[in-house]
């Protein structure tokens, strides 16, 4: 039995790992699990035993091939996750065996300009590169088949594995005392969401807010909004069943913009004395963000882009409205560095700040994992829990 | 002689003056200098006699009548002037006869929810309006010619004329020991300029400046950028001869785009380490405000657009590369509270802070306004002072 309790972690340790993996082989094809190999983790980088993994949009639409470029397989996906360390490469003195982690997409190295910037949580070389497929060190894979054919990598996590390796500025170390399921949920979806509320756009007490999208991204600005004390927070969705879980998380408001015969933002106007103070796009459609932008208050409202957006369509605003005063940005993962300020958001969680126990609609083991697409694909679930 | 020295001007105080003013009839038609009468001011308006105007863009396209709905005859233009207060109408109590002002097109009424709110300086009644060519009291005009014709207003201010009427919103005060002439130019284009890159863009000491477009507000900008201690400030315009005028007013760098055989955004991005931190758009063109865009450090970089963009042509950006974190504000009157901050401003101006002498570049009497708006057609003007 090892120090941390973790005795058969450190057997690996130095050797490469056989284990279990969902891969992707084509694009839509179901996920196959697979028998793969996971070599150590080099310089810098980190090996960790996946606990729990979950499915958020940016899977599906890999898995789908919306982008061709994105088209690589055989491919590990997956970035929503929580586990422990196996082993750690070279240089690597802030995590070791048995810690529990959160890997993060959107990576901080913490010596690049942007690391170093007060103003941004991109970095130079881990930010969100969906064609990046190999790892940084040395333009290679750290998984393959068991007959050695290389298997690629994917947002800087691959999480769809029993084990992965990151580069460790993909991994926070977190409070060994927060619960392990719930912490999943802070790899992507609440911290983009609520994260957006907070850092990004800072809503304040007694503000209005509309939230366009109840999806887990949607809902967790909604919880954002509310704990800053918000004082409307307009839920909008195409889908009715959204109201009930949009009102248990805090929305005022539901509107679904079939209701009405006029713009859903112009309803938003007359509810709100000129528009809300911040609104944002968890939907990833042009017609939804132009709703969204308009919904604001002329003067000052800030609209923040959280959806994706895979079309050849410009935006669809015109110069000239800037100058009515309305802002427009984009939030990548909640504005958070995520090592720098993501266990303080732990403890937050911890405290019971959070609600994060009401994102997780379902739980499945991990070899279930076709059908936990299937949930997400129909709308069905909010996040399903996968236990590897 | 009254107290204030203007005992011509107490004469008047109740009657309908006649005097002269620059009259458009028709788009592009050259000005008439025509008789005119100009009633009382009513309620909370006020009446000044102009001693200065300029003419800004905004005055050449609304006198080019590009846009339909701006074709409004027969119409007193000019928003860009320094006058006296020659009597004030009912409630009208920051003002008296003989105080120096500045008309401000973008005025502030002071007590709508815009005006009491920080983070603008759009007022809900005297914003910018093109179309509005009337007084908001009793929507008419008070220019009417010989014969009893209305004469419409423009931009809160119609300043090409002997005598004016405007709401108190849109007049402000400012010391009396001000040079006058020099504080003409408050009026709009320094304002904007300098106001853009100190309100809106908030430049900092050492902060990497593009300005696109060295016209009279592109200049404003540069001078903005240079009193704040930017380190590199590069001047962008297709036109080689504003090189020395920008080098004079503080750029440190020049850029024609017809130079390289790259986009110039690529040519700022070389010699800026990976782009400045604020570009301007001062050029009124889309594919200039794109090059501005891409030309600010992605992370952290800021595009403040003060171009006038009179296209249907909507944003030339795609949704996905806001996710760069780089962002885009427009700025009404460099987002100045024009009755509450123009004052202070006009006294850092008279402490030699900011060199408004170098915007005049010609000088003519008042009967050569057409001559004026030659020069500023034919690009030869930064602002030519008309005296009336």
């Amino acid at each position: 039995m090892g120090i941390n309790g973790f005795s058969t972690l450190s057997e690996t340790t130095g050797k490469v790992i056989t284990c279990k993996a969902a891969v992707a082989r084509g694009p839509g094809q179901p996920l196959v699990m697979e028998e793969i190999r996971v070599d150590t983790p080099q310089k810098m980088e980190v090996r960790i035993k996946i606990l729990f993994t979950s499915i958020c949009h940016t899977d599906l639409s890999a898995w789908q091939g919306e982008n061709e470029a994105q088209q690589v397989y055989p491919r590990i996906l997956g970035h929503e996750a929580v586990g422990v360390v196996e082993s750690v490469g070279e240089g690597v003195v802030d995590m070791k065996e048995g810690d529990h982690v959160v890997p993060i997409f959107n990576g901080e190295c913490g010596d690049c300009a942007y690391c170093k910037s007060q103003k941004t949580n991109l970095c130079d070389k881990f930010r969100v590169n969906p064609f990046k497929s190999v790892m940084l060190n040395d333009g290679k894979c750290r998984f393959s088949t068991k007959e050695g054919e290389p298997i690629f990598h994917f947002l800087n996590t691959s999480t769809f594995s029993e084990y992965t390796v990151l580069d460790s500025a993909c991994v926070v170390k977190i409070d060994s005392k927060a619960p392990l399921k719930n912490m999943t949920l802070l790899s992507c979806g609440v911290s983009t969401g609520l994260g957006a509320a907070w850092n990004t756009a800072n809503v304040q007490a007694g503000s209005t807010v509309a939230v366009f999208g109840l999806g887990a991204v949607g809902l967790a600005v909604v919880e954002g909004a509310r704990a800053r004390g918000a004082s409307k927070i307009i839920g909008v969705d195409l889908n009715d069943n959204k109201q009930v879980k949009g009102q248990a998380m805090g929305i005022t408001h539901f509107l679904n913009p079939k209701d009405f015969g006029i713009p859903v933002h112009e309803k938003i106007k007359e509810m709100t004395q000129g528009g809300v103070d911040y609104s944002f796009e968890c939907a990833g459609n042009l017609d939804v963000l132009r709703d969204a932008f308009l919904s604001t208050h002329d003067g000052w409202g800030l609209t923040v882009v959280l959806g994706v957006h895979p079309t050849p369509r410009m935006l669809p605003l015109h110069p000239m409205e800037l100058f009515d005063g309305r802002r427009i940005v984009a939030s990548v993962f909640g504005d958070f560095k995520g090592k720098t300020q993501l266990p303080h958001f732990v403890r937050e969680c911890m405290q019971g700040g959070v609600k994060l126990e009401e994102f997780i609609s379902h739980e499945l083991p991990f070899s279930k994992i076709n059908e936990a697409f299937q949930l997400l694909i129909d709308g069905k679930s909010l996040r399903c829990l996968l236990h590897l």
